[in-house]
């Protein structure tokens, strides 16, 4: 498999840890968000939506990384990133797509330079940013609250898709100097994350592309 | 079940039309987004996110459009919403992501009023709008013409997720204006779509707090 990746793509980040945590193998391809690689000719020939990451499984392309990582979860069922039980399931799905949905999207770098182009300045962008964090956690924090048994893992005690989106948006909130004090629970989960060997070989510095 | 709803909520409008399809009967809670009923403290206590919509299946609230939708398709098999096969299910959760995470987050209604509060007026509003619907309907204009066999629905030759998603898209996408000449393949698909009984009856303008 191949991995079209950016060290800095929130959302490439939970596919690294996806694969980490299956024990999968795979090229790591870097396309530079900065160098508008991902808008060459060459990759939007492979994934016509211009973005990353992608994952190319033999000659099919999967763009999207939860459909990525739901497919890889199917594929490679252990360790499971989703329960078993179907409002189980909903309630971690629910979580991942706070994060996938509606905080990630509006904070990505293609609209960031989009905020940017309507006037805004530094200070603009990062209230921008910050704004979509604290409205996301605000909910995430009562869910993650309500479902984590002890703040080891969002939902009950083990891990899943939802922990695997936590862990790069907490990431990123904290580049950002997002203010992290009203969002206790999903500090202690995102810090117990940071200590398995999948999360902590998905970060972006320790990619290649980062040196 | 409860389905806490507005009709001009894209996201809602997606998950009625899984409800017609599988033809679950339910309780339609409106929730006026126009007038903040979605981020009254009695919804909120049910839906900390305060996003519109959210199923209550007995004492459960499963929040996010897609985890609802999937949990349907898991608990009430038939129709499938999604194929057989992990790379086929792949592409359409692609296709339907494409919508759910990349255009429309950051199209609803809260980010249209952020926009305007940066100093957009309506025009600069709405070239936000048909910019998001623009960029990421020329990716799956691709991935749809390539995977539909008869442009009828967006994969292969049957309903998905996909088709869940494109129709409330398309709907939207109409309502602003948007340019759709390069979309030949995704019109052809919701002309197609907009013909079958369950996706009539989720239209916006039929539903009850519509009148």
């Amino acid at each position: 498999m191949k991995l079209y990746n950016y060290f800095r793509s929130s959302a490439a980040f939970r596919v690294r840890i996806a694969l980490n945590l299956k024990g999968l193998e795979y090229e790591y391809v870097s396309k530079a968000l900065l160098k508008n690689e991902h808008r060459a000719a060459d990759y939007l020939a492979l994934n016509p939506e211009g973005l990353i990451p992608a994952l190319a499984v033999d000659d099919t392309v999967i763009t999207q990384s939860l459909a990525i990582v739901e497919y890889l979860d199917e594929v490679h069922p252990q360790p499971p990133l989703l329960p078993a039980d179907p409002l189980a399931r909903a309630q971690v799905r629910s979580m991942a797509l706070a994060i996938a949905c509606d905080i990630h999207p509006l904070n990505n770098l293609r609209v960031l330079n989009h905020v940017r182009r309507l006037g805004q300045n530094d200070d603009g962008v990062n209230a921008w940013y910050r704004h979509w964090v604290s409205e996301g956690f605000r909910g995430l924090e009562q869910q993650v609250a309500k479902h984590s048994s002890a703040r080891r893992y969002c939902f009950g005690d083990s891990l899943s898709l939802a922990d695997v989106c936590l862990a790069p948006q907490m990431y990123n909130a904290r580049r950002f100097d997002c203010d992290l004090t009203p969002f206790p629970t999903l500090v202690a989960v995102s810090t117990h994350l940071e200590t398995l060997p999948a999360f902590d070989a998905a970060r972006p510095e320790v990619q290649p592309d980062a040196r």
